[in-house]
């Protein structure tokens, strides 16, 4: 290590202040900070907030004007096209079978708002199982193989490639370690990291959030496109024949892992990259919207619309701008490679500013209560704007999107109570939808919407292991005309009726 | 007293199990049992009795193949009739300033889910100005006048019925008196009393809670049509010259007292008799739907339908039986005296099967975990099928509908933070829509839909009175092109920001 190159390099950066505490340092943090700060291409970052600052000042004119809802020609819709649900699914199973589809999470966050010590997919929600969002994930890839490879009689495979921060990367490959992965061969699960930016003040200088630490977070989510690069992934898809990948997020408990529906649609279309979305129905709800901009596809945050905007509709009475993001995606493997090679170095950062903790010249802590800097980030959706055919694929809510972002609190929303909520009522459903019902303990059939009133605790507790159902199917034979009691679970061990006291 | 009496008169009914610890009560005990069964008509309870479990059996039938939905031709709505509102809305306010519209408030319920030991229009949710809903709705009352009297300088004034039941009535009306009737004059607020019912084993038998103490229920909201004669308000009404009436239930925050949209729609269409819906959207959601049944119009509730119908979907994807009843509904007041001279005597109660406590033969009380006997009651919207033109008028959900029925909990469904979050985030959207911003405690501009990260308390805290404004109007002389800082009040001494250290 040689002090001397990194104190030229920082000279010649601006950033020179970073070694403001050097001697007040231990032999050891000296040796962390010597560490971190040579691993840091402080032109390229100092390049970064530049284009990020100009971009932020350009984007912060109304985007109003500029939009424009997804044309219809582009949707397709689990409700509106019911018609045509069984070939997509049957496209999507057969690019399974032959080994054409990866998918591919996103779990670099931290679960600080969650308010868990550990990345978001280690969360168990209160299921009667107690599986953890990984778990659940997994399971519904083993699942889709077995119905793959039954459908079309040859052994397939769907890696599942996961993206941790540096943060979360060890945690998470020693969850899945202890776990025996869930079921899947170790082989088929990739972990790579995406990368770190420091955080920077507004006068571009990179800011110290201890004497010798300095301030990092992760590039965001489209941090992925860069990570699919250093990481080698696209390689590792490549060599597998890979040709689609479906990207999503570690939080929606409802997710359908490599869905074969969405992955046929967008395979049928002739998609190089397709969104899944669910309809917004209240203007406010925050929640992005998939649109086109200047004529080009990308998700406007809800942060960045007026209400008269949000709140226009059309002759129907349906939001005009009602493409709900859910952050699950497809993408062709050329699509990404193009991306990667091409598109991705062009793509400027956003810029979030945020209360950044720091530590001021006479090196105490300081915890800002107004934003005093930037945190800079791409994300997953800055690349439809490269799609040369970009489809939207409607889907509905109750069936396909509940995340988990908050702790359980009186505001309700997003917790793990409606996470496990949803998951539970979904699985009510496809208990009746496969011809079962549910008694009470006094014997009574249970009512398909449940009764809100006497204080009964909602939903019917009843959970279907993914490995018995990925989405409903092949339930009739279990439970055709049965009468059944919650708790309910059902797993690859058969049903089980958890009863309180007996009946 | 004539104890004689009432022994013959229970023995010809079958009740004189009535009186088995009638040598165990006191001389007062005695009295009250007395009075109290000298009141009851058992002949007639008897008959509701008989009537109500045959039309019991007979309902059990599957409603779902009977079900059409509303037909169009029928069908208002604030998003795809935007042209029409305004016409509808200046029928409304003349009929208001014609002195010909009442509204009718069902006020009988005692706040047993939400948990609070006096009526619902007691509470107040937590808003910045602590209101009641009682207040609340008196005040859109207040302004409703004004406006009309504004538009059509004549002074009128729109009668208030409140409905309250045996255990309701003495509280609510010292709470009105205590304050002052919020503002609007004591004979035009008229209280008056459901009836009530006894609950009855599944043999008939009414059932008794105490040695000497009937079990006494009021006899469900639909028991308006009985009390509207016995307690002589339609006289009221016509005396006063009232032609349409308002009905709506006392605990949606945002209900819109004496809509003069939708009363105008109702007018214009010639309807004796409309209902209010928002769209349901998903499919298991806990609303009774308006549709047709055997050709005729009712609300058949969740509780009564399949899986399998509330799922069914028309081709553009919403759901058939989507008409959510928000218990709002329009009638003439020639069609209420038809209900009540001529209808409603012929309508046969409803079976609720209850846990009813109850002494046993020992005297000692039992607190049944199972249902062991029924209450009776009719539903206020039992009459639709009497219209001789019914219309049914679409809103939107986060303008007009979200009742308090919960206390508040992780659940988060229908309580009071649900119920001040969906009043604060309406008069948000009047502040933005009248050309106000609101800036936070760093000076920043928030956007119009506020962030849900950082764990920032949501919505914006902001509240009109309804003195100031009834729907959003009237504004922007007040707000166009001004900064504001939550906590924002806004009332008729004018604008309060309640900024929390100062800025």
């Amino acid at each position: 290590m040689d002090i001397r190159r990194i104190v030229q390099k920082l000279e010649a950066a601006g950033q020179s202040h970073l070694l403001q505490f050097w001697d007040d340092l231990s032999p050891e943090e000296q040796a962390d900070l010597m560490q971190d700060l040579e691993s840091m291409d402080f032109t390229e970052i100092n390049g970064f907030f530049a284009a990020a600052m100009v971009s932020s000042q350009a984007s912060s004119e109304k985007v109003d004007s500029r939009m424009e809802p997804v044309p219809k020609d582009v949707l397709g819709s689990t409700t509106r096209d019911r018609d045509q649900l069984k070939a997509w699914e049957e496209e999507g199973l057969l690019r399974i079978s032959q080994n054409k589809v990866a998918v591919l999470l996103l779990a670099g966050g931290q679960g600080t708002r969650l308010g868990v010590p550990y990345p978001k997919g280690m969360c168990n929600v209160g299921l009667p199982s107690r599986k953890t969002l990984f778990q659940i994930q997994a399971e519904r890839i083993l699942r889709l193989q077995q119905l793959a490879e039954q459908k079309h009689q040859s052994k397939c495979c769907i890696p599942w490639y996961i993206m941790t921060s540096g943060r979360t990367m060890s945690c998470t490959k020693d969850f899945f370690s202890q776990h025996n992965y869930f079921g899947l061969k170790e082989e088929n699960v990739i972990f790579f990291q995406q990368g770190m930016l420091p955080a920077m003040d507004y006068n571009g200088k990179i800011i110290l959030e201890g004497k010798g630490k300095v301030s990092m977070a992760p590039d965001g989510n489209g941090g992925l496109y860069r990570a699919l690069g250093t990481s080698k992934i696209v390689k590792d898809m490549e060599k597998r024949g890979m040709a689609y990948v479906h990207v999503y997020c570690v939080d929606n408990i409802l997710v359908k892992v490599a869905d074969p529906t969405f992955v046929g649609f967008c395979v049928q279309r002739g998609a190089d990259c397709g969104a899944k979305v669910v309809e917004k129905t209240n203007p406010t709800e925050a929640v992005g919207v998939v649109c086109k901009v200047d004529g080009r596809f990308q998700v406007v945050e809800y942060s960045e619309i007026t209400l008269t905007t949000a709140e226009s509709r059309g002759p129907d009475g349906r939001l005009v701008f009602n493409a709900g993001n859910v952050a699950n995606h497809f993408f062709t493997l050329s699509f990404l490679k193009d991306v990667v090679n091409v598109h991705e170095p062009q793509l400027q950062h956003h810029v979030a500013q945020k209360k950044i903790p720091y530590v001021d010249t006479q090196g105490q802590l300081i915890k800002p209560d107004k934003p005093n800097g930037i945190k800079m980030e791409k994300f997953v959706f800055d690349i439809f704007q490269f799609a040369k055919t970009f489809v939207v694929y409607e889907v509905l809510r109750e069936d396909e999107f509940s995340p988990l972002k908050n702790a359980d609190s009186q505001d309700g929303k997003d917790n793990p109570t409606t996470a496990r909520h949803a998951l539970m009522s979904l699985h009510h459903r496809w208990v009746l939808n496969a011809g079962g019902h549910f008694i009470d303990e006094n014997g009574t059939r249970v009512p398909a919407i449940p009764s809100l009133k006497d204080g009964t605790d909602l939903p019917i507790k009843c959970e279907i292991s993914p490995l018995v159902s990925y989405t409903g199917e092949g339930l009739e034979d279990l439970l055709q005309g049965r009468e059944l009691h919650p708790t309910l679970v059902i797993d690859e061990n058969g049903i089980h009726e958890l009863v309180k006291n007996g009946v």
